[in-house]
């Protein structure tokens, strides 16, 4: 009997165990640790149901521990790993010590704990597991007079937009100087308008000093600028950290926010693979390491985790490899889309390389048609390659959808003369009759 | 003194002649001849014009021919080139005749006559220029009881919904047993249920064998299998073909639909260019020639024959090439977006590939997602290669866009494996973790 063990089930270690149990026989035993009680969580979805947008948070359970036991996978949930010990092949739980042969470890992340007096007031709140989201959800219908939410990630825009939903103040904090950092300060500004005309303020370029509370109970939040802003609930959403504790200490490579160091078959070592938003992962373009926790990620490297442990037990290589990011992301607000791939300049800058960027202004349909939208498209391109190295977009109506051709078109190392003739989709409802990217190319390349 | 003369101002002909304008001095001359009174028009947006969705027609021409007339481009309307002498460069008009040094030909397409009983009746009406679209519009405006639109290609699809706008009893007739000829019948099919769930009848399987007519004005349409259905309306919907007449006594080689062949810098012969929806396209995937008349192409090609003559004038080589197409289209019926790029099922076997296809149902947003509606991708890859040959996408929401990354992996030649890795967007509002081409090239890979 071969015993694969798995430590945490979200989205890597599940996908993982599932490959692994369907593509092996009886002699293999398939056990996974989960320290929460649940499952399978779409986490991504967490403040959709904060925000009331998702009703019942069992539709954000993709498959329960039943369901995941019936399929002949021992899930063991409250059930906390607390050491590993690499050269035995044994792993530490609070009931005792368990045997395994081939090791996974999926322990996601952990939002980003800043050491800064009042972090644990009462009313300081993160958003990360679905306990998480339950608080969140009470805090929000409790009817909080103040919000403050500090970071504007995706998440806190996200919870930016569920307090609008349900007509409460909100100032959102982050030591950037315009909103989602991961867009130029230009497309920002877009979105500071965008979030402004909802009545949500931003503070920019200050981070926070501490959080004074009141018998216990957060009040208000002290910028590093000297500004106080009165809060009866804080959003924590300043990011999150690799969960890598339990192979910190044997040796293990660590990258940024403390990812795991893996290699395309996510192996760290023999016997044992890491997955998830506890791994680090290849920028394609620069060859970097970065921690960029998302399901997509997720999801991709516990199937090549699974597939590599499926292989090594038949003693074959696994044909499945994850290749890398190209830094893909997007989010909403309301109605307002914004999408980023690739590089941004300073990320293009840090790499060494001779860039040019354009920014252009066009519309989500033709210009003559019923309902087109603006939205504006960047696009940071190689001076010397002319590749195309980066590439934003932010505006209404399915604006954020067209990042994926962009990521692709970077995937693929294409110039900008090459997107410029793209055979790309266009009827009046749907485009101008050069794509949004395409402008964007004409643009940049008119510079190069 | 030079003189540039482009025959055609439609948007690759106006594309050219503002570039070589732009582009060239004083010493250069540049005439363009066009039969109509318009210039620049959005020849897409005229079933939007006759529907009613674009309300005035002037919205269509993105420039009158003042407008380039002021911009120093030596425009005649109403002027019909009858021929062309390319041993002596000289044009013949109605007025008389005329010399150029070089000639661009960028004289569109016309609306493909079958040879049929009752074709000229009153009240069959194609949709192809601007006076088409006004005789559309006031046609509909008549409150006509039976209109059948004979084809289901994007202008069918459009008109049909611009009956259901104005709760109009409509037919469609087309030879295929589907909708959308474009697409897998598989897809077609859906397309179908959408129409018939507005009332607009399909009628498949079956061309027209004659238009009946009372007193010269069309009473009904008989199919070649039989059935007769009352028309008080005809749209003649069923393609165009290249407007090549000009050349075609020149020993100069025509493809499909008589679309004049061209080389990458879409030059014809020595001083002879063409553009647009009078010239062939090569497929890039199996290098055939096929007519494909789009916006899209026909701006390309403009700029690649204007940046052509500009280096030519110059004694230089331009850098710009038109490289061909991957035959991406897009349309929609009110809220159903219809798209695809690559080959179909069909195309690839002629092509002599062997290939392997798979559909896939998802959601546009996460499943768990409010508003999350049903999508329908369709992938065609090659066996021996892996690639990505074909993608189809039917389904509301924004699920045509993204035909525009797959047209991309295309155009890149990645394959199934590739796709599965690309780091496409993801959040809830947008997609499920798997994007939806990446749930179809899992279903196309497992099936190689």
């Amino acid at each position: 009997m071969t015993r694969v063990v798995i430590v945490g089930a979200s989205a890597a270690g599940m996908t993982a165990a599932s490959k692994i149990r369907r593509e092996t026989g009886n002699d293999v035993e398939v056990v996974v640790f989960e320290a929460s009680a649940y499952t399978s969580i779409s986490a991504c979805g967490l403040p959709y149901f904060a925000s009331g947008d998702v009703t019942d948070s069992a539709d954000l359970i993709v498959r329960t521990p039943q369901e995941h036991r019936a399929n002949g996978i021992d899930v063991r949930t409250t059930t906390k790993v607390t050491a590993v010990d690499l050269a035995r092949a044994q792993l530490h739980t609070e009931d005792g010590s368990f045997d395994y042969d081939k090791l996974i470890v999926a322990t996601g992340a952990t939002p980003r704990r800043l050491d800064i007096e009042g972090i644990d007031s009462v009313g300081v709140l993160p958003l990360h597991t679905l306990d998480d989201s339950h608080a969140m959800l009470s805090a929000l219908r409790a009817e909080p007079r103040n919000v403050v939410i500090v970071g504007s990630g995706p998440i806190g825009i996200e919870m930016a937009e569920a307090c609008v939903t349900r007509s409460i103040s909100a100032t959102i904090v982050d030591h950037h100087d315009e909103p989602f950092g991961l867009i130029e300060p230009e497309l920002g500004v877009q979105l500071r308008f965008q979030l402004e005309k909802q009545d949500i303020r931003f503070q920019g370029g200050s981070g926070v000093r501490r959080i004074h509370a009141d018998d216990g109970r957060v009040s208000s939040v002290e910028l590093e600028d000297g500004t106080v802003l009165a809060a009866d609930l804080v959003v924590w959403a300043v990011g999150v950290e690799a969960t890598s504790q339990l192979l910190a200490h044997h040796g293990v490579e660590l990258g940024p926010a403390g990812g795991i160091v893996v290699d395309d078959h996510m192996r760290v070592t023999k016997d044992v693979w890491a997955a998830g938003d506890c791994v680090a992962v290849t920028d394609l373009q620069t060859g970097e390491l970065a921690h960029i926790p998302l399901g997509t990620h997720a999801n991709k490297q516990g199937m090549v985790a699974g597939a590599s442990v499926v292989a090594e037990l038949s003693g074959e290589e696994s044909p499945l490899k994850f290749p890398g990011v190209v830094r893909t992301a997007i989010a909403r607000f309301g109605q307002f889309e914004i999408a980023r791939t690739g590089l941004g300049t300073e990320q293009a800058l840090r790499a060494g390389l001779d860039v040019v960027s354009a920014s252009i202004e066009t519309t989500t349909r033709a210009g003559y048609f019923p309902g087109a939208e603006p939205m504006t498209v960047w696009m940071l391109a190689e001076r010397g390659t002319r590749r195309v190295r980066g590439v934003q977009i932010v505006g209404c109506e399915s604006a954020g959808l067209r990042i994926d051709a962009a990521a692709t078109v970077i995937t693929a190392q294409l110039t900008v003369d090459d997107v410029i003739m793209l055979d790309l989709a266009y009827a009046p409802p749907f485009a101008s009759v050069w794509s949004p990217i395409q402008v964007a190319a004409r643009a940049v390349a008119a510079r190069i």
